[in-house]
């Protein structure tokens, strides 16, 4: 059987669905492609974002209620209940689904199951559903799989990945995670809290290990989580390690010795380009096994967009979604809008949240700008202190010159919603004098944005400033 | 004893301190008045909005402790301790006010104690201190204190002001809350949650009853209050009430009569302009008592100036922060920030944060704009399920022909943090446009602000559209 589209996307997840309704929405004739009933809203929905965001609550509820008696709310130490908390996290990520799935059906976006493999720049193949679409359009979000790391190959009992990690049947007692990057230091917040034994081995000097995180937020949140109990070991990796009975025996690096029940690898992903048919038909790829894109987000195929994991190390769902938008808004014609890494936030949601868009001082600095930083601790922030939850701060980092935003780190409360005004505010060019002339209620959060935007544009007041 | 002066605030409240803060970093030689050390903060600090958020994370705290098995942790009802909640909630109050006196202390920027008084333009003098303080310029930040009402006069033990409850000795088992406005609800959304039967009365036809926050978001909260067992009765005014042996026996205008252990008093507040001395310097009040203040917060006296609850009944200690600082900025001689109304969010925090900032529908219309309202709910967003919070929705009004956000209204999950990025987006000018594009980082409440946009910009995604 044969079809024609104005566009087929393979790969529904964040990136592919997200797209795909802009595209019907824009009136583009559009077909998703993806591999099963069970995998539509891709790693994100399924095996990422979604459920950890969801058990990433629990730990912040349990440390909430270890809290509460400052409320007046008090109450004998609570019992743990894995199978409710793995019953709620499902029932989020089906409702997601199948809500997505029923919506495509009600408005006749067709999904079809199976492999989209590329023929040629205007046909797509099937494999399984055994269709072929014309098109005039191909946008390809096949999104990422876990990587393996040296020694430690995933195996579902001994070593799991973060795809093998969701169907555990029972809650660890003592677990070793390899990396520490978003995923690992998220895990080791989340076990830590259900009540775990946790390590935390990480190869490079520091946890989140990138750089447009600056180091000061991963202290932070390192030290936090060290106070919560997580064994932090940085420049570590694993040596070896054994089976045991009980699970696994690990040497590592630093000559330590330990047990746990398994190892948990969260240790970076690949993307899918594999056997989809991109270099039949030219479409090109980096050293790294990248896809090559635009500014609009297209591959070095005219008609042939790219969005998400397959783009560039940076996997974030979000990323994927604008990056799919962007290509759609192309493929209609228009080119006023474009791809701009610097207003993606990356959100990691550990024992704070830490969340970064823009540039860090030392980044901005490598770019040459003279740089001129605000920041504002949670501590004092009244907001922060009636909920209990002033730790952390808001940094601004801005051009000394013009004033100009170039990034904003906050750790913190709701560090992943306040972003967003920082978001706004460099994509639309303002500057330190807009920010901190704005408007924050209070008492909130937001007023600590303004304090680290005032404390640039007016200067800082010091508790020793006579 | 004389002193000399840049600037004098009278009234160390929200708006006084911030702007001394302000005008400290600004360069004035400043001088906060203040009638005691305890009163430093005002009524926002002292008897307003931060003791009452603190007890209103407490009735969140106790709902999200009804919820949690879902994440798996299960405990037995909790007990209530309200020593300790008070004890708790004490302890933010009286840190901020001793940080602020004693960050106040290190920067050399004096407060003195006592009834500042206008002698003329240029001179206050200080009633209790007995001290004159020459000045340029004078900046009222007075407050406000609440109003009686009809037969209800408070008295501490029968009926209480907002000024008293704070004071009570025990939570009560049942109460009669009059007042349906942004204190109303707030008290009705914690006394319920802490366990005590609540009778909500309002003379409107609805709670809220103010012109901008619309009719869909009194309602969706009154809803939520009503589900978790607020007897809401508006239209409804107190007839008569008589003391019992254990506390009130009221007939209500309805005809019901019911008994409860107090009346707690939500009717409104009165600006505090008597005896400060504006009459005989010619600060001219309007009709209802308020200060005239120009778009530079100037009263007509040209070197004094107000802020705050006195200057309109818009009573937001952020309102009055905001005028305070346009104040000193033009006492520098800016013209360029001006008071704009139109940006100042108002936030309940009740059994939901219900924000407002800019016009509501209805208000867009009577200015003439042809109307584009974009409405998403959090029902389905991500972060919103896995949070549990789930209920709510981001309302944004648009001019049909610009695109220009007129305004926008959230009820759900940090909705007082979420409005800061439409309150940014107004003040900058963008338009729906901006914010379809502009990019949320996924899973996030915010992406209901750029889904809400989309919906104006692009047109809506229905279930029925075929």
């Amino acid at each position: 059987m044969a079809m024609d589209a104005d566009l087929v996307i393979i790969g529904a997840g964040s990136g592919g669905y997200e797209a795909g309704l802009y595209a019907y929405r824009r009136g583009l004739k559009t077909v998703l492609v993806e591999l099963s009933p069970e995998t539509v809203g891709g790693n994100c929905l399924n095996k990422g974002c979604i459920p950890s965001k969801y058990m990433r609550y629990g730990a912040h509820l349990i440390e909430r209620f270890g809290i509460m008696e400052r409320w007046g709310i008090e109450a004998q130490k609570p019992s743990i209940n894995y199978e409710a908390l793995k019953r709620g996290r499902d029932n989020v990520v089906v409702s997601i689904r199948e809500n997505f799935k029923k919506f495509a059906g009600q408005i006749n976006l067709p999904i079809i199951y199976g492999r989209g493999v590329i023929r040629d720049k205007n046909t797509v193949y099937i494999e399984g559903a055994d269709e072929i679409i014309k098109t005039k359009f191909i946008l390809l979000s096949t999104g990422s799989k876990p990587s393996p790391a040296g020694n430690l190959i995933p195996d579902g009992r001994y070593i799991l990945d973060t795809d093998q990690i969701w169907d555990i049947e029972q809650l660890p007692k003592t677990i070793l995670i390899v990396g520490g990057g978003a995923v690992g230091v998220e895990f080791a917040y989340i076990f830590r809290a259900y009540g775990a034994e946790v390590t935390l081995v990480e190869v490079k000097r520091r946890i989140l290990p990138v750089d447009d995180i600056p180091e000061d937020s991963a202290r932070y949140l390192g030290r936090k989580l060290k106070s919560l109990g997580v064994d932090i070991r940085t420049k570590t990796t694993v040596e070896s390690w054994e089976k045991t009975p009980s699970g696994v025996r690990v040497l590592l690096s630093d000559g330590e010795q330990l047990e746990a029940d398994f190892i948990l690898l969260a240790a970076g992903r690949t993307p899918n380009t594999e056997a989809i048919g991109l270099e039949e038909v030219g479409v090109e790829t980096d050293a790294r096994g990248f896809v090559r894109v635009d500014e609009f987000s297209r591959t070095t195929v005219d008609n042939i967009y790219a969005c998400g994991d397959i783009t560039s190390p940076l996997m974030l769902a979000h990323k994927s979604m604008y990056e799919g938008k962007i290509a759609v808004n192309h493929m209609m014609g228009d080119e006023s809008w474009k791809r701009d890494e610097r207003i993606i936030p990356k959100i990691i949601y550990s024992a704070f949240e830490v969340a970064s868009v823009g540039l860090t001082e030392d980044e901005a600095e490598d770019e040459g700008y003279e740089v001129k930083v605000g920041v504002t601790s949670f501590v004092p922030n009244p907001k922060a202190m009636d909920d209990g939850e002033n730790e952390g701060f808001v940094r601004i980092v801005a051009d000394e010159e013009t004033g100009k935003i170039l990034g904003c780190h906050i750790v913190g409360p709701m560090a992943g919603e306040l972003i967003h005004q920082a978001v706004h505010m460099i994509r639309a060019d303002l500057d330190v004098e807009f920010a901190s002339k704005a408007m924050y209620s209070h008492p909130s959060l937001s007023e600590a944005l303004g304090q680290s935007a005032s404390e640039i544009f007016y200067g800082p007041i010091s508790w020793t400033k006579t």
